[in-house]
């Protein structure tokens, strides 16, 4: 069974925004078990919208179209179905009543006109009803297709996904089952990943899909079939998956649906009752924050400091200023003693510490732009190493972000 | 003059991934005056492909395809390019030196006979060099229309686009001018900002459009108009920019495309040679991190420290602990006593502070998860205000970073 996703609005097409909806709506359709056939961004223009609504393939029987739904004069989803769907627009009581609610429940002051427009929606249409945004769902069926229109803010249109759409489709279509895994590694090139690992895709059975996913410094291998028998389904591509973890087994650090590698150190830690700590000087609160975004992790992260200026790292840190004068701020022996002191300061047995010179210009260091040093503080030792990230200052923090979690990992599986 | 960009890979298809290459792509093309009528995105097949090959509007003149030209055996677009094209693969000797100079500035193993293969390409095509990859670039002509393919690895992609691409398509075709203009507000509704400006916007001339762009607690106002006379269409669109700023300057932070408000912040304080220093605990760094993305920034950040445990607020930043005691860790009186010893102890005139409560758990808070205390030092003292950022533990991380740039912008312009 296949869906296609349609997205509105010239923000996508003029490169302002990033177009984050269609991964979530692909993802959940996938869960279950709805493919994706195509994404087709347009703009704000009725004719172009209408071209895509008539242009979607036979095979697909859920188009879900996103954007054009606000209060503004440049949403005009509505009246397009309408056109689309020769019909008109009413007023829904039940859409008047959500938006006064939420009014009231926001302490705003009341509901503008152009909120209240908010409720009229197409007559033959299904409401779907938008708990966090004042621009409802809507859901409508034409030449046994169903056309799903809904808002464009993501958070409002990923609850009225889960809560009404995904709901309803299950009920209305029979589906297969879909699988995907995705084992990811870090440290070895694509090609040389896809050298390593050529005599087992070349005997992959025909049902099962492999695909590489390469990215500053990681590469994901994903496994893909899908059926209407879920459990062989899952047990070959299992199998599959376990013979490709045994190739790989130096690089692989796990499967990325499960948990990410911040994911995987928390509960790692946590198992060992240890902390971490960060000192980050180049990658500046990068690797924190990647760390709290998941939730639980007080119960391995005590938190970090982000000594950017020189002196910070003296003063806040103890960096003693003879060992930066010796052997320069970027150095395998600043990195070390930054990482032993984080330790020390926030009362933790593990800790990250990256100095480096993300450009574009040298600052404090001597080293090429790139050059980053990281060390890692483990209750085994001290030990750092040395780097050369390139010239794109956000690649540099990323790549440096990516490699501190890499040898974090690896340290702590030692202990 | 209109182009479309086709991207290829099953991975946005089932939101693996998200395309973040058509962004970037639309956004140099504008630069050049060229629009994009669509983005398509389509799987790794190659009838799927060819469709979308065959399927493009008259109108448009350049198609640019992105994805599939890896070392692998999913990277089809070459043999689709050549059925598409009645076309042959040959190698290409410059392909092939590029690619055994790559491997040995990176001092990486001999090349693959998978990177290899990344030399062959369709005979009529023009090849565009990969300074930063293994896998060329290649523009080739039918009926009038440029069909570009790019790999699809961002990095590599970016660079092609700036160094061939863009000077090719400049060259060939004769383009209008594409102007945008976005203005940036904090604190107000979508719809409150529409119905404050609505007789404005009614005047608005027609070939102006303006399009709004609401996110987590800021809306984007964007004019856009294009045409032959560049020194008029600019004109025009400043002066309607100008009325719109004035209509809403007690919300406007400046225009989009020039400076972030992390940049803006940056300029400023390097005006008033003052320096900032940050102390985040929910936000965990996210605030940190996103100061340091702009270069140049040592000349106002001084650093910052993440007390995400509650005992580190106490031994790294000398809160003390009878305060937390009485008022509990998510209140203004810690968030103000976090950013004046903050101040202190990173040496600078004015700084951030949050703690709150990301959730999903209330941790040591009392509050309701999505609870946050911000508070700003500056030399005219300091102070705080408490928030209710609702359940969703990204949701409350972001717009708490938002907020505290918000305030820190409005109290610096004070001083």
């Amino acid at each position: 069974m296949y869906a296609e996703i349609i997205t509105i609005g010239d923000e996508i097409l003029i490169g302002q925004i990033v177009d984050t909806n269609s991964a979530f709506i692909s993802r959940e359709l996938n869960k279950i078990g709805v493919h994706v056939y195509q994404i087709t961004s347009v703009q704000d223009d009725k004719e172009h919208i209408l071209d895509a609504l008539n242009g979607v393939h036979d095979k697909v029987s859920v188009i879900i179209v996103t954007g054009g739904l606000g209060p503004t004069k440049d949403d005009i989803t509505k009246h397009t179905f309408c056109d689309f769907f020769e019909d008109t627009l009413i007023e829904d009581k039940n859409v008047v009543n959500n938006i006064l609610e939420l009014f009231k429940k926001y302490q705003l002051n009341l509901p503008m006109p152009s909120n209240l427009q908010q409720a009229m929606v197409p007559s033959q249409s299904k409401v779907l009803m938008n708990q966090h945004g004042t621009a409802p769902g809507m859901w409508m069926e034409k030449n046994g297709k169903v056309f799903i229109s809904l808002p464009g803010v993501p958070y409002e249109m990923r609850h009225i996904m889960q809560d009404e759409v995904l709901p309803r489709v299950s009920e209305k279509f029979s589906r297969s089952y879909i699988y995907h895994k995705t084992l990811l590694t870090y440290g070895l090139g694509e090609s040389a990943v896809a050298d390593r690992i050529s005599e087992w895709e070349d005997a992959l059975p025909e049902e099962i899909k492999l695909a590489y996913l390469p990215s500053l410094g990681k590469v994901r291998l994903r496994l893909s079939s899908s059926g209407k028998d879920k459990k062989s389904i899952i047990e070959s591509v299992d199998k599959q998956m376990e013979k490709l973890q045994h190739l790989l087994s130096d690089i692989e650090v796990g499967f990325e649906d499960e948990t990410s590698i911040s994911q995987q150190i928390n509960k790692m830690l946590t198992a060992q009752k240890k902390f971490l700590s960060v000192a980050e000087s180049c990658t500046g609160g990068k690797i924190a924050a990647e760390i709290i975004q998941n939730p639980g992790v007080s119960s391995s992260f005590k938190g970090g400091v982000v000594p950017y200026d020189t002196s910070m790292k003296i003063k806040v840190l103890g960096i003693p200023e003879a060992l930066i004068k010796k052997y320069n701020v970027v150095s395998l022996e600043v990195a070390e003693s930054m990482a032993v002191n984080c330790c020390r300061l926030f009362d933790s047995e593990y800790s990250i510490a990256t100095t480096g010179i993300a450009g574009p210009t040298k600052g404090d260091g001597v080293d090429e732009v790139g050059t980053v040093c990281i060390a890692i503080a483990s209750p085994r030792g001290v030990f750092s190493e040395k780097f050369q990230f390139g010239n794109d200052r956000f690649r540099v923090i990323e790549k440096a972000s990516n490699k501190a979690f890499e040898m974090l990992r690896k340290e702590i599986l030692k202990n």
